[in-house]
């Protein structure tokens, strides 16, 4: 039995269209883009956790693990995480944010593997991630 | 058994290099980028559906659709799309076609997740797609 | 067992950040974004083959191929390949260099799906590319 099921965290806005914020097949979970919107508030639009890099990176880094953990996942299985920042001069202060939440996370298995691009996003969204994961079974 | 095969919807243009329109492996699918080009004519180079965003979309994920049907998948079988756009005013209109589009395809599954991000494209061209899909088996 | 394995080829440079040139669970191997970065040498910055995009490209799907490699894939077990390329105008040259290297590599499986976008990349490199493989166990 491998039916697809949805990944909605209760606490994440309502996407803007028909997609999951992640879904699960068998062994396999797809975390869709994530920004740093905070946890949503009834009758209040997305609002993101600030206007600076650093708020906004460690919002998106747990919107993501929200929807790992939603679908029984955590960072460990992780394969690729994918980074969409819209300014090459915020590479550097987006790892050092990135290896600080990681050193944190307390992993045990290898970190996933990364593409970083840059790209546009919204007004005001500096970053956007999503990630593909291999459960254990 | 889990040869790779490649997934060539005979109303295709060829592609402009050496891939394959979709792979399937055991029971992973990938579909490549996909653009809002019309069925091919021999001896006519690929084609837009048309100038807009409507046209192309819809034109796009019938060409996505027919990557899956080509390799045994259904959209209920998606768990990623990537959505690549070149204008960030474009966000609202494709995820209104998007949502049309999805409700009359009568899913079964929870819908898949999705990226969207804005990036340059060849000119002519507003929007491509691509899709990972997990088979059930 | 499934364990998540990194794949990190001798010769790379180390990754700006905490994560993997490649990891390996089961038989899904994701390959980090590669960029032209010649083979790592003791006390000096990560340096491109050069300048043009002929020899970043070469460069870089030789460092993809080499973190296949590593985890016990081929370019036959790969399903797509992302390719970020800066310029629109770099499409036609990419391909031709791309098709050039692929015919000389003897595939004996379909070529992988693809999907080419433009993005920002730092300063000097002209070509990003990332892969994901289906190993036959």
């Amino acid at each position: 039995m491998t039916a697809k099921i949805a990944l909605e965290p209760p606490t994440h806005t309502t996407p803007p269209a028909r997609f999951s914020h992640g879904v699960r097949k068998g062994n396999i979970l797809q975390v869709a883009g994530q920004v740093g919107f905070l946890p949503a508030v009834e009758g209040q639009p997305p609002t993101p956790a600030g206007p600076t890099l650093a708020e906004q990176t460690l919002q998106t880094l747990a919107n993501v693990k929200a929807v790992l953990e939603e679908g029984g996942a955590s960072w460990d299985d992780v394969m690729m995480i994918r980074v969409y920042l819209t300014d090459v001069d915020h590479f550097a202060e987006m790892n050092g944010i990135y290896d600080t939440y990681f050193d944190e996370q307390g992993l045990t298995a290898p970190p996933a593997a990364r593409t970083t691009v840059y790209v546009g996003l919204p007004a005001g969204l500096l970053i956007e991630i999503d990630a593909l994961a291999v459960l254990d079974h």
